[in-house]
């Protein structure tokens, strides 16, 4: 995704839906100041070498509670992000040659996670409504598949916006207990639910088979660079090792500045903020969509996380539109970027309501219906785009 | 090194010198604190997901200006420490059953980087006094070995604390021209030269095959996590990506927290009080290892760095009294935990000089001496010591 940065439109107007960037004005630059503040005041070590933090699982646990979570600290290995989590997850369970199972449509820094490993990928099919096939899953299983885990994003999945349902959560826990399989339940938007009453995420149906991936990254700030996992206690010294060969550990000052920022604010509040601010957002960009994108688009509506994913009406073709839109300052992600196995896709795109004010996402979204438009309409001022950064995606 | 951790001795008039941890005392708390306060009032996206700071790259090639070494912001490479840069770099030329090569004693973070590809380790022979020997490298090399690359430590050697004479340096750098062949150089304490006249490193001798590993860890501050590579310009998109899958980019507001301290800080000024405080660090440990050691034991005299070697006298076993010092409240790494090939080193032990105030250290080596002592002379109170935790290293 580091390509696409270089790739963003530029200028004051500019609006990106391409990147999964949480809102720049939800972040708490003043409460998170005071925390570093009160931190590096108080402590003499806080720039030091440093064990994990304590008092950042135990604040951890009680987040993972929120989710209906029954966890304990000794569960939790704390990382530089959620990437970082399923990242050591693949160093330590995939070997060149070793299957690993995915959606077809999947989140691309997995694929960029598992690629020095090299390992035989197999995929399950992936709905924008519903999300994973367990049935398939089933099928790859029954038919002899041994994979060393299953990667699965049962909420606000990211490029496809959808949730699973509860159904679909148990077959797949119930098939990890069957085959003795483990589950890599990538959890980063799962803080972060629009609708009612949420499915359970997949380690509250099941503590031993299932690796829940968490991140602070999109429900307080990126730039902090910590996630954790829960795990069985016995994965805690392996991923130990394979963290410290990488890079030691996570850095002692934002370890101890978020927990001392997690001691004084009320998070679950910042969560609600969060939820209820992005839900605006979502709403809107679905109201957009439907007044400025070509008829026979189809969308999701996704109850969590940061995407919407579009289909394009046919002979519309979303990679191909990358550069008019650029050219008209605005940008998403061509849905082929996520593309694991299956059919092509072409037709269709992720767009991003998390990182712009709803009016912004509703200029944005109207300057892109005119890109897509345009295709159709060769008079129409979409045409004037010129090629802003070229190369392939 | 995470179980070294575990086996600190406890308590406070506790002394470790088992740990290559920088004096607490020369962290810049209030200064570093001021930058953060000042990025996170002045910048709305200090903690949004970013690219890597320019700034912080061009002060990081002043940095390496400092050490004789011309380079430019685009053959900068940031990362989360000094480890992720070797780790990296592993990653990036080592494939399994490919050939490295590496002092037979030498950072066993470097072993731990390396493990997970599994490379065959080829090894020369290094010196307490003169480091690494080139020409061992050049009978490996004229006999048809084919590293993917050398891993060397020119200055402040961990664990042996010895520098490389310049002549050793322009061999290295020889073989590299004449083999086409990668030299990694570890700099992580290239920057804390001691004496005068350092000579310079590898990466100012040679442009094209040396990769300069650097890190503010023992420079400013490890919980900030940041370290940098200098490597070829065409290494950085095959670096950003290998990155990229790990744990997407070094976090933005340790990045431009960092420039910013490094914006109103003089630097320069920082690190001469480093090396004025450390110098004064290694001669009172010297002195006192003259003092408390036993007869026989011999140890260098570092230039650069946070270490010492001792070897002690035969038939003292580093090893076996590490719980005896644990239970006096001192502690060491026996040498044997660096030896990646060659001769067992049950009979010595690193030493870091780097984490104490002066008569922090005296105490702990007049401790360790009777810890040592009492070996030959078991009716001495140091054989009371009980084992305070067990297992091995």
């Amino acid at each position: 995704m580091r390509d696409l940065h270089a790739r963003l439109p530029t200028g004051p107007d500019a609006v990106s839906f391409g990147l999964g960037m949480p809102s720049a004005e939800l972040f708490p630059n003043a409460a998170y100041g005071r925390a570093v503040a009160q931190l590096l005041a108080s402590d003499p070590k806080a720039l030091q070498y440093a064990l994990p933090s304590p008092v950042l699982k135990r604040h951890i646990v009680a987040l993972m509670s929120l989710r209906g979570v029954t966890c304990s600290p000794d569960q939790v290995f704390l990382t530089a992000g959620g990437q970082q989590g399923i990242s050591l997850l693949s160093r330590l369970f995939l070997d060149p040659g070793r299957v690993v199972v995915a959606d077809e449509v999947t989140y691309e820094g997995f694929s960029a996670a598992i690629q020095p490993v090299r390992p035989r990928v197999l995929t399950v099919p992936v709905d924008a409504d519903v999300g994973s096939d367990p049935d398939a899953l089933q099928s790859l299983l029954r038919r002899g598949a041994r994979p060393a885990f299953v990667y699965l994003i049962p909420d606000g999945h990211n490029p496809l916006g959808c949730s699973m349902p509860l159904d679909a959560r148990r077959k797949f826990v119930a098939l990890a207990r069957e085959f003795q399989v483990l589950m890599v339940e990538d959890g980063a938007y799962g803080l972060l639910q629009y609708d009612e009453k949420p499915a359970p995420p997949l380690r509250a149906l099941d503590d031993e088979w299932v690796c829940y991936v968490g991140s602070f990254s999109k429900i307080l700030a990126p730039a902090i660079r910590v996630g954790w996992l829960v795990v069985p206690t016995w994965m805690i010294p392996l991923l130990s090792r394979t963290k410290q060969g990488e890079d030691l550990d996570v850095g002692n000052l934002n370890q101890c500045a978020l927990a001392t920022y997690l001691d004084a604010e009320d998070f679950p509040r910042h969560l609600e903020r969060l939820r209820s601010e992005y839900r605006v957002r979502r709403d809107r960009m679905l109201a957009a969509l439907k007044a400025h994108f070509p008829v026979g688009t189809r969308w999701n509506h996704p109850s969590c996380g940061f995407y919407i994913w579009c289909e394009l009406p046919p002979g519309l073709d979303a990679t191909e539109r990358v550069d008019a839109a650029i050219a008209a300052a605005v940008s998403f992600v061509p849905g082929d970027v996520f593309r694991l196995g299956g059919r092509q896709l072409r037709g269709s795109m992720r767009l991003s309501f998390s990182t712009y004010a709803p009016n912004r996402i509703e200029e944005g979204i109207r300057r892109l219906g005119w890109v897509l438009h345009a295709v159709t309409d060769p008079g129409s001022p979409g045409h004037v785009g010129h090629v802003v950064v070229g190369g392939d995606w």
